[in-house]
């Protein structure tokens, strides 16, 4: 089943240990769809500038990623720049530059509208919320918010929560919007806002899925390992990778029984750790049906018993 | 088959978000024979003074761990004291005493010399190593070190590390030990420095094992998950816990077999997770082999896609 997606796409300068690269295609929108894709049709709607020409457009249809709602304007595509070198597992950020996206207005074409899966990909709540009104006959909505919203921009976002089937945010957003340091009792407090179900990233440690019908004691549903590395080359869009295989997976799932979710987060695990093996997007570029596959079996060896 | 361990007996006064506790009953081996004496037959090498008596030692009697090898000397015995109120994940320590500790001098029973497993907790590689020499039957020896014998006492620590079957470290030690911050390069070069198997603990994320013959890309042979706790009352011995499930699961099979490594790695997780609950060892004192088992499984729902 479709799924339309709304988020940023934008150019990344990246510097890690393992070297630098300049404006990379990248933007939450980017990592979000091409990881989905490999499970399903994906649309994306977003905001780019002059900057961004026929090239960077074939990196989206190449893999069927539907581009109507990429809206053109005069000016420059979302810029960021930052750094990785302390720390692999925490962005340093050195300049954000909004440009275009300073303005967006997502605009949603009529192709779109029988999509049945919305990711929310993390943009000003304001905007989250008018694209969920907009699309009201979806049947799955998952979406994404960073500290900054959760700062600053509470209100907008807990009337976005309100909408929401699924939120999937790292620790220490969870903890801080439930302004609770137990991660269970975040969960608790966190799913009380809206979402039924809740995924907490815990970078190179995994993720934890809840479920707010989880019995007292129980403390989680699942929790999917991150693959032990040997080289981070860039961690950059991890995170809505993750999403992407999650969503992605579930959207190609005939219905949403635990089994589909257990495995939608194995997915998610999978797609987050092939986006660290290259600069930006490069490897999601490259992946194959048949790489993401062997490497969800590696998953199932690496936590399984038996 | 039988388990001597080697370690410290000690009295801790601890702080946490839940509360206050003076003078708990602790040390390495205390929370280690206690988690490990579910599984298998434990013996204690140890160095206790005179506010250790009939009550404390039935504590390790109650649960059949051999007593033996605990020396009562003079003076008082080792003490800790400590707080979480920050950070769960972090002790913070308020005082140390050594007290008879100082000029401990590990004294190995000869009823404890048929033993077929060692532990060397925490302590003094100097100790750790004249332990191990003095035990050379023993068929499997395992291992813990701290960030200040790593730092200030390193090359006494190397000529124990020659001399492990398993290390069980956290990620920071790890990092500190191999100068590497990348958790797969760094768990090879601590495995080349000798322990054939190296277990990592991440605190509330769980534990990662790593093999020596693992395959170039595999990253690692295993990584089990922390329960996510509603409560975490007080985490004081949840790695020595984690040890004892660990190897005293080991123990109590009849081979080193992949499935029986992979089955510890839970039981330690299983361990760790119940020192939490409570303060001190209470928690450990009170439970049973069937609540032991019952968190078994839960653990498996907790990462089986099946």
């Amino acid at each position: 089943m479709p799924i339309t997606v709304v988020g940023s796409v934008a150019y990344d300068s990246i510097e890690t240990p393992a070297g630098r690269r300049e404006r990379c295609l990248g933007g939450a929108a980017t990592y979000f769809s091409l990881a989905a894709s490999f499970f399903t049709d994906v649309r994306v709607i977003a905001v780019v500038g002059e900057d961004f020409g026929p090239e960077q457009e074939a990196v989206f249809t190449r893999k069927s990623i539907d581009t109507r709602g990429i809206e053109h304007t005069a000016g420059k595509s979302f810029f960021w720049e930052g750094s990785y070198l302390e720390d692999l597992n925490e962005a340093k950020t050195h300049n954000t530059e909004l440009n275009v996206f300073a303005s967006f207005e997502p605009k949603i074409p009529d192709a779109y509208r029988d999509s049945d899966f919305l990711f929310l990909a993390n943009i000003d709540p304001v905007l989250q919320r008018r694209v969920r009104e907009a699309m009201p006959q979806v049947k799955l909505v998952a979406g994404d918010t960073m500290n900054y919203w959760i700062k600053d921009h509470r209100s907008a976002l807990l009337e976005v929560l309100k909408s929401l089937d699924v939120l999937l945010i790292n620790d220490t957003e969870a903890r801080m919007l439930a302004a609770n340091n137990n991660l269970v009792q975040a969960a608790r407090a966190v799913m009380a806002l809206g979402p039924r179900f809740l995924v907490i990233k815990h970078g190179e440690y995994g993720a934890t899925l809840f479920h707010n019908a989880l019995p007292k004691g129980k403390g989680a549903e699942l929790r999917a390992p991150a693959l032990p590395l040997e080289q981070v080359i860039d961690p950059t869009g991890a995170g809505d990778s993750f999403a992407g295989g999650f969503f992605g997976y579930l959207a190609s799932q005939p219905e949403l029984t635990p089994g589909a979710l257990r495995r939608a987060m194995f997915y998610g695990s999978v797609m987050g750790s092939f986006a660290c093996e290259c600069f930006g997007t490069e490897r999601l570029q490259q992946l194959s049906r048949a790489e993401i596959d062997a490497r969800f079996q590696v998953f199932r060896e690496l936590t399984h018993l038996d």
